[in-house]
């Protein structure tokens, strides 16, 4: 039978609540779930209704009684939001035990903190239900693909804006309308800043680069844009282009000459973006979430799968459970980690300059109506060197056209540039959108 | 540093050479690809041209002397076919090393065998090239689902044919005419039995499901049907009804009376198939190939990526020994397996026979056209308790009509019963095609 590995949980939530579910009823799933024993939960309030029916004997209001519990060795965080989160979890590593937690926020912000903590105590953090849900995205980065350089990460990694995007691309109706029926729905919070503004991607492509790249990542350095300002007529012209919009997180390794001595330079970013058709990227639809690494000498693999929910979440904790008991079986006198599941960080990684940057872009253009205003974009993009794909106007009235350009691959420098000089321009009366164009 | 792992490889053909190039150019890879050193390589000819410039010293014409060579401790098996490579493999394990392999031939067929002498010597076996090339399936099947009940999977596992497929429906060319514009890019085998008959995907949906469903699956019981007699009409009619064509192999755990005392009721099979175009399968074009993973609690994730060539396969390969390497890190006095990482049989599976599948079905009949066809047709199918989701009549000439039926979900005894007494009516000429329908 081997060893049986205790398991503590903190909280029990939806996400707390599945991990139970799955933990008491093995049968159908892997055999090791029966070397598996839930010993103690902490929850808030002893007498809530919840979703799964526990034992009383196994629920306490006290987390740390949790972690301090000689019989748990793998202590499960599903508080959410950094505090507690944090301090309980450098607690478990201090305490000896490996934690596996499904918290982007804290990992995102404190994530080299705790690495480190936990090499020092020789455990493993596994994060597999931080970013993705329950795609398994974490584990293929540290293991599966390790043989690769890895060049470039994008993801769709918000289930909330990518439910909102899909429904104003297919029903043509206003960001604002779907954010109020995605409320409705549960499928956005009442407060919805987190994922519309772009923060909870920014958190889960900081989390992903770390582990593509090797290195911690400056979640605060990220470029980062949301959905709020997308408007409508931006999702219909980038339909008549032949693209859907999808708010995507990018982090490319750039070839630079500053590289070398361990310095990697990446850009990071995250802004609605433009996809076409045929890309694997653009059938992602509703709340699912799918990851695309391009990697020496793999090419292109894709995730895809539900970025949230019970189930999902639930599936990916149980993953990381699974990885630390199996691995425990190993017995181990000598207290070393497998480096693979460890996997701590190995050079150093920094961000470039926003202007550094390299994309295609989408740009519309709000400009008075008469002949010559194209003639007059295009001789500005060519004289700052931005090679253009396409150049339509959309929408005209008899005093104002709209008009989109699609640039071909340019730093956000010679971008910046080129637009100040084309809308200091009287018949142009502005920049209305601007986003990134794959 | 860690401990150095030494590796041997059998073959150096373009996976081999991928291999190598790897292992000899660790910078910007996992760190852990340091300890690793190639050791000892078996080739059958040392003086042929190869795409990686080794030093002579590497080189052997023996396989055995680099199982038996003391520094190796992991044998990589990259010749492909059957025999020597089942044999070698057996010999690696029975000599205390642990195998990886790309040969899903081998595993196809002796992987009992295989996974019993492991399991006896305490080795690992991995064989995340075997299937779908460099797209993770393998581990993520054997770690990252592991708390699921997995109840389907069904998988795009065949790049030749599915860039035949991808070809016939984006242009309208018949199968015979891409084949062999197939044939002189390099994408199908002079002789393409394997491929085009379905017996390559036969094989690698035997081990996706052995893992899947934690039993081993007698691979000469998968009902298969290739893409050789698929004609351009059905390629036509299935776009004009909103799908394309695929060669998709499927695993599907059905709920059954008989299951129980740890068996297992599966029903597998290897076919030419509708997709609807906005199922995610849908979109996989060309030489890439997918899998899709239904399962409780996570729903459905899907993997997706390139299914063959030399770096994509090489990515792989190496995967596997570093998940080895990682593991050997930890010193082990027991010689216990991470069970995850050996994922031995837990349960019997067993295969339903064929008139137990149940599918949709597409059914092409050739009728004489004349009024009331339709209506005997479904009066038929009514009959029989065949529940139809579409009747269409195309393609009718002044005596000939072509007649195609989607069914809904029905098995295929009900299905053969019913297409019996409707081809027995005069007014019927035939069944031209009858294929599976998502």
């Amino acid at each position: 039978m081997g060893k049986r590995i205790g398991i503590g949980l903190l909280g029990l939530g939806t996400v707390g609540a599945g991990v139970a579910k799955i933990l008491n009823s093995p049968e159908g799933r892997n055999p090791l779930l029966n070397n598996l024993e839930l010993v103690e939960v902490a929850v808030r309030d002893l007498d809530r209704l919840r979703p799964i029916d526990l034992p009383r004997s196994l629920l306490t209001t006290s987390p740390e009684k949790v972690i301090e519990n000689p019989k748990v060795q793998v202590v499960v965080e599903v508080l959410g939001g950094i505090e507690p989160a944090r301090t309980l979890i450098l607690k478990a590593i201090a305490s000896g035990k490996s934690v596996v937690t499904a918290n982007k926020a804290v990992i995102a912000r404190h994530g080299q903190e705790i690495a480190t903590a936990a090499s020092a105590a020789g455990v493993y953090v596994l994060i597999e239900a931080a970013v993705g849900g329950g795609i398994p995205i974490i584990e293929p980065l540290k293991q599966s693909l390790g043989g690769n350089k890895i060049r470039k990460v994008s993801g769709i990694i918000n289930g909330t804006t990518n439910y909102i995007l899909s429904r104003m691309a297919k029903e043509g109706i206003a960001y604002k309308e779907v954010l109020k029926v995605a409320q409705d729905l549960g499928y956005a919070e009442a407060d919805p800043a987190a994922d519309v503004e772009g923060l909870d991607a920014a958190d889960k492509i900081a989390i992903l680069s770390g582990l593509a790249f090797g290195g911690s990542i400056d979640r605060s350095e990220i470029p980062t844009k949301g959905i709020t300002n997308l408007e409508k007529r931006d999702v219909d012209y980038a339909k008549e282009l032949g693209y859907v919009v999808k708010l995507l997180a990018t982090a490319e390794h750039l070839n630079s000459k500053t590289e070398g001595n361990n310095f990697l330079p990446l850009a990071l970013q995250v802004q609605p973006t433009l996809i076409p058709l045929e890309h694997p990227l653009a059938g992602v639809n509703g709340v699912n979430n799918a990851i695309l690494i391009e990697g020496d000498p793999i090419g292109e693999v894709m995730f895809y799968g539900p970025g949230a929910g019970s189930g999902p979440t639930a599936s990916a904790v149980v993953a990381d459970i699974l990885n630390i008991a199996g691995i425990q079986q190993v017995e181990s006198h000598t207290g070393e980690l497998d480096p693979l599941l460890a996997a701590s960080s190995w050079r150093k990684c920094s961000l470039v300059k926003p202007d550094a940057i390299i994309q295609r872009n989408y740009i519309r253009f709000n400009a008075i109506n008469k002949p010559g205003v194209i003639g007059l974009i295009g001789t500005h993009f060519g004289n700052r060197d931005v090679s253009i794909q396409s150049i339509v106007q959309f929408d005209t009235s008899d005093s104002v056209a709209e008009i989109v350009v699609i640039t071909h691959q340019v730093s956000q420098g010679q971008m910046k540039d080129a637009l100040n000089a084309i809308t200091k321009s009287p018949e142009i009366k502005g920049v209305s959108a601007h986003y990134g164009c794959l």
